[in-house]
C-alpha cells in the first residue's frame, strides 16, 4: 500500500528551536517569488505556512524542479531549517524568522489556477465560494473559522461531562408533530403512504430520556426546519440540548453561565463573563429595552412618561391613555443637537414603517425647547419628560403613545437602530442576560386559537394559571431565553411533568384529543408512569459561534451551508430522481 | 418559577462517610417492603439505589405518608444516613451499608404500574420494550448500556482530539449518489420534483475535507441506509468517521490501534489490545480461516491439502485440482472422538446447505481410519492429511473441494458453528486483526458489470493495475477492514486523489460519463485544484458498543431503535401526513 514518509513537522509550527534540524513537511504552494535566481515558496498546511527556499548553489535539480510549481500544487518538501538572514524576518508569518533550505521537493498533485485566490482575502461572490467551497475552505480565515467552531462545540461537551451531563442519541428519523414549523418529510418504503419527519428537535425525546431517569441529558444535534429561508437562516442547524430532572431553572441558570465562563476562559478570550449573568422578565425587557432580547452593550433605555403626560390636554396622548394605552419615551444621546431636521424626520417616517401612527419628538436649543410639542403640552410637561427620560440637553427625546407593547417595539427597534448609527454600541464586547417569564400562550390570527409561546410542553406560573378564564394570553410560562448582544442564543423552559396538567394544554390550545392522542400520546402516556420534574435548554451554536468570532452570517461557520433556496452549489443537492426510486417509495411527483 | 431545593445526594452515591448526615435525594420508588410496621424503601435515580426507612417512632406523619408510596412514584427524601443495623447490610447494593431515616417525603409524581417490571431483568417482549422504551429504559441494566454507549464515544473523542483530529460537521441534507445502498429521500418544497437524500456516508465531504486542508477530520455521525433490515440492521446508524491527509496507511493503523487501546484502558477493562493489532491480507484471512473477516479468538485453522491429493485416483478431488481448484482441510478437535455418525451427517447436510456439492470427512478409532475416504485414498494419503491439517487423533477432519473460495468459505462457516458448538470460543475475549488488500472490483450479476467492493473512491494497488485488461478482478485495492472477534467493525481504504485515476475509475464501472459528472463533478473538479493524498477509515459505533457489552444485537445500545420494519413503536413513525403537507413538497402518493 501507499507508503510515504510520515511528515516530522507541520509547516506552521516551524521555530528557532528547529534551527539545524532536517525536516519534511507536506503542504500547498501558497505562493512563489523568484529573487535573483533564488526561488522561495510559501508553503501552507493546516498548521499555516513557512518558507522554503530553493537555492541552485544547494541543488540544481532541486531548483529547477522547484521552477515547475504552482501555486495550490501539492508538495512535499525535505531540507533543513535555518535561521533567515539578517532583515529578512517575517513579522506576518508565525515562522517568519526560520525557512526550510530544500534539498528535495516532490509533487503529489498538480492545480489548476483557482478561480479566486487563496492567498488573500480578496472579495469574492458567495455564489463563487459555495460552489468552489473546497477552495473557499482552504484560505486561512475560514480554516480558522470552522476549527474554532470545532473547538467550542468540543469545550461545551467538556464542561458538561465534567457536570454530570451524558451526551445521548436521539433518532433523526422520526415522526411529524405539526405543532412549530414546516416539517421535512421522509418517505417510508416499507410503509407505502407513510413519512418520517426529520426533527425539529429533540424535544419529546429528551423528555422522555427523563422520564427514563437519565436525569441530565445533553446533545449537540442537528435540528431540521423546512422554512423559507430568512436572512440568516438554513434548513439544517447544530444546537447544544440539554434537559435536567430534579433541578431548579436558578441552577440551570447557575450551569450554563458557568459554560459561558468556561468557553470564555477555553476558547474565547475577548469575551468576560459574569459571574452572575442578569436576569429581567420579558415584561421589564420589553419596558426598559422595547425588546424580548435586548442589547445590553449599551444603555439608551426607554422610559414610561404615561403618568406625566396623564392629565394633558393633547388628544393624542389622552386618548391613548385613557384607552390603557402607554406613552412611552427614549433619550437619544446628543442626537438632539447632532441632527437635522431631516434625520429627525427620516425617525419618524421609520417609525411609521415600523407600524406607528406617529412619533413624537423634542430637542433643546439653548433653554428653548425645538419641537411641535411644546404648543401641546407646555414647557412644563416638556421638563418632567425630559427628568424622567433621563435626557440631557443634547439629546433628542422620542415619544410614542400606544399600547404598551407596540409602543415599546417600535421605540426598541429606533434605539437599536440609532444606537448603531451613533455608533454607541461598542464592538468585541458581550453582553448576556437572560429573559424569563415569557408569555404562555400567544394568539394566533391564522390559527383562530392560543398557540404556545414555547411550546405545548412548557409549564405556566402555577399561580397564574387561576386567571386562566379570564386574561389567558397574560400567564407567564416557567420559559426563559438566554441574550446575547441582542441576539437570541437560547430558549428553554420548566417542562410540564403532569398528565393531566399536558392534557389540559392541549385542550389549551384546542388541539382536539384525537389529534393529541395520535400526536403526543405517547408522551401522555410515559408521563403517567412516573415523571420527574424536569427543565431544559437549547442553545443555537451556529448563532453562538458566529457571535463569538463577530461575523454577521452563520454562512461563515458552517462547512457547507445551503443558500436561502435551499441549495448547495457544490454538490447540487436537491437533485432530480429517478422513476425507480420514486416508485419504491410509492410517490409520484406533481410536477409536470 | 418553580423553585425547590436542590438535591445533597444522588441515591447511589451514600456511604459510610455521609454516616451522621442531612441529606435530600430525589428518585422513583424502586421497591417498598413493610416489616413489623417499619416501611423499607429502595430509592432509584441515575447514580443507583439507596435504602429509605419510614420508622412511626421517627414520624408518624412520615411513615404515613409513606405507606401510600407505590412503584415508580417520584420522591423526594430528606432524612438522615445512619449505618444499617448489625446483620442488615446488602451486599448487593453499593450503598448497601447505610440507610437514610425519612423525616420527610414528597410526592411529586405518582406511578400507574407499569407494565413490566422495572426493579428485574424479568423477561419482556422486545415489542413491548420498544413500546414503553421509557419504562424500559429506566430499567438499571439498560441505563448502564446507554451511559457505557456515551462513555466510549466521549473517549473516542477525546482520543482523536488528543492527535490533532477535529470535529468537523458535514451536511445531513445532501445529493442522491446512487453508488451503495438506497437513499433515504427528503422532498423539496423550493425545489419541486428535486429531492435531498440522506448521507449513507460523509464519504464525498470529508474527501472534500482533505482537499480543503483540514488534514484531520473525524465526525462521530449519524448514517442513513434504507436496506430491508436484515437480523441486526438500523435504517439510521452511529459511525465513528475518520480521514488524513499527508499519512500512510500504517501510521492510521497506528492511530486506529492507539484509540483501541486508549478505549480499553479507559471504559472496556476486560479488553486488551496488542501494541501491534496484527495484519492479514484478504487472501490469507480467506485461505486460513474461510473468512474476511476471521475470529481469531480460536485456532481450528483451515489447510490447504490439494498438493496431497493431486496424484489422487479419486474422481471428485482430482478434476477440481485438474480444473484449477482447491481441496481444504478442517481438522475439528475432539469431534472425531466424540461425534456420533449423525452428527457428522449433519455437518455435511450443513456444508450442503452453504452451497457444497459435497463434504469428505475421516476420523480414526484408535489406528484405523474410520472413514468412506480410506477405500478411495488409501492410509498413506489420510495419513498425510492429517498431518498437513495438524489433526490429532482424536478430530474430525473435514474436506472440501470446490474452487478456493467457495471451499474456504463453506469450511470457513463450519469452522464458526463448530467452534460454538464445541465451546471452543472463549466468552469475554477480544481478538482484533487487520485484514488488508482487499479486492477493488467484483462482478455484479445485477448490474452485468464490475462495481467497487468498497466504494469507487478506492485506490488500487496500483503494481495491479497493469492487468487491468487480463484480469480486472485480481486487482487487490488498497482497503483494510478491522475485525473484533469476527465482526467486521471498521472499514476504510488510501482513496484515489488523482482527477485522472478517478475518472478512469468511473470508467472501469461503466458508469456513463455524464452520470459521473453530474453526481461526482463537483469531486473530480476539487481533484483538479491540488488534492493531496488521503485515507480514512469509518467504525461503526453501535456494534463496537454491543460487542464490548457482548451484547448480541445493536438495539440493546441504541435508545429509541426501530423494528424490522422500520417503525418506532413509541412514537409510532412513519405516521401518516396530511393532504396539504404532501401539496407543499409537490408530491401525491402511489397509495389508495
Amino acid at each position: 500500500m501507499q507508503n510515504f514518509v510520515i511528515r516530522t513537522h507541520y509547516c506552521g509550527e516551524l521555530s528557532r528551536h528547529d534551527i539545524g534540524t532536517r525536516v519534511i513537511v507536506y503542504g500547498w504552494v501558497h505562493k512563489m517569488r523568484d529573487l535573483g535566481g533564488i526561488l522561495f515558496s510559501h508553503v501552507r498546511d493546516v498548521s499555516g505556512i513557512c518558507q522554503v527556499v530553493f537555492n541552485p548553489g544547494v541543488s540544481k535539480a532541486v531548483h529547477e524542479a522547484a521552477s515547475a510549481l504552482r501555486s495550490e500544487y501539492v508538495v512535499k518538501i525535505e531540507g533543513s531549517v535555518r535561521e533567515r538572514p539578517e532583515g529578512n524576518d517575517n513579522p506576518l508569518l508565525t515562522t517568519g524568522d526560520v525557512e526550510v533550505v530544500a534539498d528535495s521537493v516532490e509533487v503529489l498533485n498538480s492545480a489548476q489556477t483557482p478561480p479566486f485566490s487563496i492567498s488573500e482575502d480578496s472579495k469574492v461572490s458567495e455564489h463563487a465560494r459555495f460552489e468552489f467551497r473546497y477552495l473557499d475552505l482552504r484560505r486561512p480565515a475560514m480554516q480558522e473559522k470552522i476549527l474554532f467552531r470545532s473547538k467550542v462545540i468540543s469545550a461545551m461537551r467538556r464542561y458538561l461531562e465534567d457536570h454530570r451531563f451524558h451526551e445521548l442519541e436521539t433518532p433523526i428519523l422520526t415522526r411529524s408533530t405539526p405543532e412549530g414549523a414546516r416539517d421535512f418529510l421522509v418517505p417510508s418504503r416499507m410503509t407505502p403512504g407513510h413519512f418520517y419527519a426529520l426533527p425539529q428537535s429533540p424535544q419529546l425525546f429528551k423528555q422522555i430520556f427523563m422520564v427514563a431517569g437519565f436525569d441530565r441529558y445533553f446533545q449537540i444535534c442537528r435540528c431540521f426546519r423546512d422554512e423559507d429561508l430568512r436572512a440568516d437562516r438554513q434548513p439544517e442547524f447544530t444546537q447544544l440540548d440539554m434537559e435536567l430532572s430534579f433541578t431548579p431553572p436558578k441552577e440551570l441558570f447557575r450551569i450554563v453561565n458557568g459554560l459561558m465562563s468556561y468557553l470564555a476562559q477555553s476558547v474565547v478570550p475577548l469575551m468576560s463573563v459574569p459571574e452572575s449573568i442578569p436576569v429581567m422578565t420579558y415584561r421589564d425587557a420589553m419596558e426598559r429595552f422595547g425588546s424580548d432580547k435586548p442589547d445590553l452593550r449599551f444603555a439608551m433605555e426607554l422610559r414610561d412618561v404615561t403618568e406625566v403626560v396623564e392629565g394633558t390636554e393633547y388628544g393624542i396622548f389622552r386618548d391613548v391613555v385613557a384607552g390603557g394605552g402607554r406613552v412611552k419615551a427614549l433619550a437619544v444621546p446628543g442626537a438632539g443637537a447632532s441632527f437635522s431636521r431631516k434625520e429627525i424626520d427620516d425617525v419618524g417616517e421609520r417609525a411609521k414603517q415600523l407600524g406607528a401612527k406617529g412619533l413624537g419628538w423634542a430637542r433643546r436649543d439653548d433653554k428653548k425647547y425645538n419641537t411641535p410639542l411644546l404648543k401641546l403640552l407646555g414647557e412644563a410637561t416638556l421638563d418632567r419628560i425630559y427628568e424622567k427620560a433621563g435626557a440631557g440637553k443634547d439629546d433628542l427625546v422620542l415619544l410614542m403613545a400606544d399600547k404598551w407593547k407596540p409602543a415599546a417595539t417600535v421605540l426598541g427597534t429606533l434605539r437599536l437602530e440609532l444606537g448603531r448609527k451613533l455608533g454607541l454600541i461598542p464592538e468585541g464586547l458581550f453582553a448576556l442576560t437572560w429573559v424569563t417569564e415569557f408569555p404562555w400562550l400567544e394568539w394566533s390570527e391564522e390559527d383562530k386559537r392560543p398557540v404556545a409561546c414555547h411550546h405545548p410542553f412548557t409549564k405556566p406560573m402555577m399561580e397564574d394559571l387561576e386567571r386562566f378564564k379570564e386574561t389567558p394570553l397574560e400567564i407567564r410560562a416557567q420559559a426563559y431565553d438566554l441574550v446575547l448582544n441582542g441576539t437570541e442564543i437560547g430558549g428553554g423552559s420548566v417542562r410540564i411533568h403532569q398528565p393531566d396538567l399536558q392534557e389540559k394544554m392541549f385542550e389549551y390550545l384546542q388541539i382536539p384529543k384525537e389529534e393529541a392522542r395520535e400526536k403526543f400520546g405517547f408522551l401522555i402516556d410515559a408521563f403517567k408512569y412516573g415523571a420527574p420534574p424536569h427543565c431544559g435548554i437549547a442553545l443555537g451554536v451556529d448563532r453562538l459561534v458566529t457571535l463569538f468570532l463577530g461575523e454577521s452570517s452563520i454562512r461563515e461557520v458552517i462547512p457547507f451551508p445551503k443558500t436561502q433556496r435551499g441549495v448547495c452549489l457544490m454538490t447540487g443537492a436537491p437533485g432530480t430522481v429517478s422513476e425507480r426510486q420514486l416508485r419504491e417509495v410509492s410517490l409520484k411527483t406533481r410536477v409536470e
